[in-house]
Formats: C-alpha cells, structure tokens, sequence
C-alpha cells in the first residue's frame, strides 16, 4: 500500500500492532507519546541545523541523506499515529476542523504570497 | 471523512490545497518545514508540563483541553503532511520501512514489557 | 573556575573563543543557533523517554548515565551562551527582569505548592 | 550585576530562591526541567519560523521584538540553571569539558570556516 491507496487508519493499526504485540500500551501514555513526537521531530531538524537553503536541497537529492530524511519524517508520523490511536482523537478530522480554524486567521486574500502571522496581517 | 475512510493522499490533498491557495510554496522549504513540525510538537508537550500522571489524563477527560490537545497534535499532523507532500516522500511506505526496520531493533521477544532502547537490551 | 568562581562573562568567552578559532559567526545566525539549542534540548530530553520517575533518578545516579546528561546540559548551555554573545544579549540581567516579570504572574501566596499557569491561578 | 561582574552561581542562586519560596522542588524533577527546557527553546525557536536571514535580523534590530528573544532565551537560562542546580551539576566545569572535547571532534585545521559534522570531515 502507498499514500493513495493506504486509509489513515491503515496507518494506525500498523502501529498499534506493532506496540501491542510489545505489551508497550502501559508506557504509551499522553505525556511520554508527546516527548516521544518532540524527539523525534528535533532529529529531523538536526539533518537541516546549520546547513544553506543549498546543502539542504542536496540533502534531498542525495540518495543515502534522503533516506536519512524519510526515517526520521517515518519515526514522528509514528509517534502522531500512536498518540492519535491511544487517546482516540481522529487525525483526518482533527485536520480538517484546523485548516478550518487557521481559514480564517489566515484568509486568502491578506495571506497570499506572505506568511505573516495572524496577528501581524493588517 | 474520518481515519477509517480517509486515504493519506486525502489529508495530504487538503493540506496542499490549503497552502497553494496561499501561494505558500516557496516559503515551505524542509529546513523550515522540519522547524514548524518541531515547534508545533513543543507546544503540544507544553500542555503536559510539570503535570503528574492523574492531570494528563484529567487534560484528555475534559471537553475543552482535550480539544486543545486535539488541535496541537492536528498542527504536528499537518506540517508532516506537507513535508511528505512537498519532498515527495510516501508516508506509508515510509512508515511500513521504519517499522520492519524497528522490528529487528527490537524483537517481540526481547521487547515484550518493557522499554529499555535496543542498545540496551542484553 | 567553577560555577563558584566563574563569571558568566567568562563562560561566554571559552564559547567564542572556540567558535572564532574555527571561524563559525558565519554561520551562527540567531535562527541556526536557536535551532541548535532546541535540538540540543531535545537530547537532553530524549535521556528520558519513557522513563519512570525511578529510572530518572537511577540515571542521574548512575556515574556513567549521568556524565551523558552533564554533556547534554553543557551542550545547550554553550548554544545559550552562544546566542547570547552573538546577539548582545547580558544573560544575567534578561535573567534578572525575566524572574520580576515571573513573580508578578506567579506571586507567592498563590503559586506556593502548586504548578498550575498562571491563567489557571484564580 | 551583569554577565560581567555576576558569576554563574549568582544566576543558579536567584532561580533557586524563586523556585525555593514557592515550594517547586517537588515539581522540578529532571524529566520535567528538561521538558521545561525544550518547550522555551522551542518558543525562542518559534520566533524566527519561516522568516528568512534578512526578516531574522530585522527582529533583532526592532526593540519589542528583540525584547521578546531575549525573554524566550531567559526562559531557557532559567531552565538549564534550574537543572544544573537541582542535579548538582557544575555549568562551567561541563562546559570546558565539553569544550575540550569537541575540540578534538573539530580540530581547528579541519574545521576553520566549514560545519561539517566532525564524521563528514575528512
């Protein structure tokens, strides 16, 4: 399966099977699943710490690099669908209600072509 | 839509929707990308800062901070989105690998009940 | 000099001069340096994931174990000093303002024996 | 006193009697300090996402917005001073120590005006 085809939930039930079958659920909890998802995000920024907007392309165009890129993105996705599977929330509407959310702080038409924050958008 | 319906391509589409309709391409570079995953993942651990086990799940209990928690991890969810769109990485697959790869880490048998990392499983 | 004798001037001068001696204000931009005290953190953090409260205190017992969280430690304390001697920042007295500021929003007869933040303070 | 004439101890000392009068020892375990690390550095982090070198200098040059940097960097001082002092861990001591020995990782020769890591240096 690949994006197009794979359901989120395919994705989490990947994960819950592979912790249950480790008897991990009593270590999963909300607070260590969010340090899990931090540490992971920051190994994922290490790989770009220091580099140009230049060495960071070639990051990605290198084969053995991007690989590197790909398991660190792999180990947080992990960790969302793992926090998203323990604590019952549906990532795909989560998201939706979010980009919802962020619709109208960020409208189209102040948010075009800058990224302000809100809160600087005239 | 919801996780049991929504392929990963389809969060991955609405994300890119989001962000092409705001013309938002050329800031979303991976080194910047990977900082709004890393950040956005702080601010999800924030929630859980110097709370004991009892007030982490008290936080997942309540109606309004449990759609805090909701909306943090929806903010993690939809930068990883956008850096697998952006870098053409497939999540799944990604995820598939990452796991097999993991499985060998740190076998069932070796792993089951507790959680030392795999260098330090005997 | 330890932290007995040493001024924070002097902490900050060992940190330049190993940075001068390699050449590096170049690429120590304060959104480089910030991502280096955050991935640095996370390090740190990551000493500690998924442990209990027991197996924290084990780790900083054990003289092994805790030489890697003195490091850790060390390592984010030279980016701090770094961002600091880069951008003019006086260290004591950011420290100094930033406690005031802190005992207005947490005054004493409310915060003592509690954490909660202090929008959650009645 | 400033970075200057304060020595490290004195900043160890003013978060101590912060933390002291408001009976926080027992919420400030290192688990808990180092999330608290992470998250500020984040939020210091957060500062510059998605702002490129030029809108990134801006910020340090605007009076309230550097004002912010230097409370978020506050923020991280205040943690790592706290860790040190509750662990019984000396900043300057582990910082030279550090110090010496990354300068083996990054001989001067080696690394005199490139970053590459010390296991990509030739």
């Amino acid at each position: 399966m690949d994006d197009a085809t794979a359901r989120i939930e395919d994705a989490k039930q990947l994960v819950r099977e592979f912790c249950e079958a480790r008897d991990w659920d009593r270590f999963h909890n909300p607070k260590d699943l969010a340090v899990g998802i931090s540490t992971e995000a920051a190994e994922l920024l290490e790989r770009f710490r220091f580099k140009t907007p230049e060495q960071c392309s070639e990051i990605l165009r290198d084969p053995e690099l991007s690989q590197g890129i790909r398991e660190e993105l792999a180990d947080v996705f992990y960790f969302v669908l793992r926090f998203a599977q323990m604590n019952s929330i549906d990532l795909y509407s989560a998201l939706e209600d979010k980009i919802a959310k962020n619709g109208e702080k960020y409208p189209v038409e102040k948010s075009k072509g800058n990224y302000r924050k809100y809160d600087e958008l005239s």
